[in-house]
């Protein structure tokens, strides 16, 4: 998508030496825009546990190339422990994220099935594989937009095409994947068709990703929006003023029950309690195929208190600050992610097409996984 | 309650002077510790627009006291016009608040009913009145806490003396109040019977009264406490980790309908949604009972949208500093409170006992209003 007119993938090698992996550094956004280079697997394992980089798919996509960092820089006489440790640095990264998982399984795969077992082959074959992950994770996402739309534009002719108002949580926009986004991937797709759209960007304590990144992508594609905290929705919903609610997902079950950046559950609470079809927009990456009772089974990243205490933002003189916003001796807790139950969601967005969250229904799009 | 030791309320005439009202002025609270001295009316309008004081009872008792400023300060020769300028000006300030109006209306009567016409009776009886509804306000906050303080007990013994967790949103403790607060009264009672408690504290953006205030007085009573997002509360209780939802309303209707800081009502469903029972605590000053209808009948403040996209704290050289945190051009929205319907609500902690959000049961503790 776009950053000041030029199109900008999240991640993606060095035009010069595709040993180089640059990144934005979500960290700096909306303030100043950040290109990062990584070079070796530490690199990669901070990029993911700091957030230079969040979001279900580009945590795949950078551990994708975390592996191909690894296989590069592997000594040839103990490569298969290199890349197994790498792999474990990687994964725990982010606990709840199961991209992590999934891209680093189809590294390893991939690996093992190089055209020759020598390093250098590799190496070559992992560099393949990451640049696939990458692509796939940009046309999932295209896909997935094409499939929302559909709900956008069902909206929008029941409203006889009055605005459609669009609640989002978090960010699932193309900043968490590699391109498009998954949750604003139907409203990107809309927008282009001509349908007057509108979001709520959920500001998402405590790491406020919808201020400082939805804001700024949807601001960046010229697309309406209003952001409001997170207490808000609710009272926006019990007032009409919102259509639809389409978030994404950092792991799903087999039967529907979606984990996503907490809060996310009572937004779909209020959503079934004021009647507005809730969505959950998700590549197939994202799907857990071994669970099925997300409430019981999808760890939940607890992540420092620091992030609840403090927050960071511009200051006057237009320098990045960081300020203690609690009494500095109170405990803080930190849980990253909640689970909504399907019972609550309306539906699931796949790069397939639209089911509904029950087993029967996903693993007939996806039949690979019966 | 107390601060570093020293027993305080929230307001108070001054011991030298009482024409010159003291309060603490909560903006700066919990890094500083500042007193503030309201001489006029215009002092006592700031103090509740711009938040100095904010709370249901609070904003109640601090215009009861600008109305006894007005009547001091009323000239002879247009006393009547003045008082109800003052009173106009006074209303203004914050929308949703019944205890605004609770207290001006009955410093109007008061000053009707003053034992002669002249301003200095009038200026009399507004100051009697005054610290009347400042100390039946602390008074109805300590029945509440020793009929909710049974509710805590209750569960304490259902848990065999384990912990009670208390979730509570927004501040509607004793700095809220004159003296013990109204969800935080039955903290402190059963506290002080050596109830074991822990209080889940929701931080409560946009102004961050929980984050600043509450964790703050928890923390001068001893009270264990965590502060949290207000987007966890829905994750904690999904895992068993609350026991009670207790929270204040700045207007409750005849029927139960309770307007709170906007983000309860997300609170409640995700409490009925885990059976986890929700009460609303309040003093009789807070029913509007001309209301049947809370969400077509209360009128929610839409404050500004800089609340929003700036934060304040105390940055790393200690000074009070106020950051940035979304792109300089978004807009925002900032609807201050939302309301709960009577239907989510277990019940109402009131300073005459503990009843269901229903109007029937409402009226027989307030026969009056029958």
């Amino acid at each position: 998508m776009k950053v000041n007119g030029t199109h900008y993938r999240t991640i993606w090698p060095s035009e010069n030496d595709r040993k180089v992996i640059r990144i934005i550094d979500q960290r700096h956004l909306p303030h100043r825009f950040v290109i990062e280079d990584l070079g070796c697997v530490d690199d990669f394992v901070v990029a993911i546990r700091d957030m230079h980089v969040r979001g279900a798919g580009l945590i795949g996509a950078t551990a994708g190339f975390g592996m191909f960092s690894a296989a590069l820089h592997a000594p040839g006489d103990r490569f298969d422990t290199f890349i197994e440790e790498a792999a474990q640095r990687l994964l725990a990264t982010r606990p709840t994220a199961k991209n992590l998982t999934w891209a680093i399984d189809r590294q390893l795969a991939a690996m093992r099935e190089a055209s020759s077992g020598e390093p250098d082959a590799k190496a070559e074959q992992a560099f393949v594989t990451a640049c696939r992950i990458a692509d796939q994770d940009a046309e999932f996402c295209r896909q997935i937009g094409l499939h929302g739309r559909e709900i956008i534009a069902g909206i929008s002719k029941k409203k006889q095409g009055q605005t459609v108002n669009i609640l989002t949580h978090c960010n699932a926009g193309w900043l968490a994947f590699v391109d498009y986004g998954s949750a604003t991937a139907p409203i990107y797709a809309a927008h282009r068709d001509g349908v007057r759209v509108h979001v709520w960007v959920d500001e998402t304590r405590p790491w406020n990703q919808g201020a400082k990144l939805t804001a700024w992508e949807l601001g960046m594609e010229g697309i309406p929006h209003t952001l409001i905290t997170d207490n808000a929705g609710g009272h926006l919903m019990q007032h009409g003023m919102v259509d639809v609610v389409i978030v994404g997902t950092d792991r799903t079950t087999r039967t529907g029950d979606a984990a996503n950046k907490i809060g996310t559950y009572l937004k779909a609470l209020a959503a079934r309690d004021c009647g507005i079809p809730f969505y959950v927009a998700l590549p197939s990456s994202t799907f857990d195929w071994d669970l099925r009772d997300g409430l019981k089974e999808i760890p939940i990243e607890e992540r420092s208190s620091d992030e609840v205490k403090y927050v960071t933002g511009r200051n006057r003189e237009g320098r990045q600050e960081t300020v203690l916003i609690a009494p500095a001796d109170t405990p803080a807790a930190n849980y990253a992610f909640d689970v909504t139950p399907a019972r609550l969601i309306t539906g699931l967005i796949t790069e397939r097409g639209i089911t509904a969250p029950e087993e029967q229904a996903i693993v007939q799009l996806y039949p690979e996984h019966i």
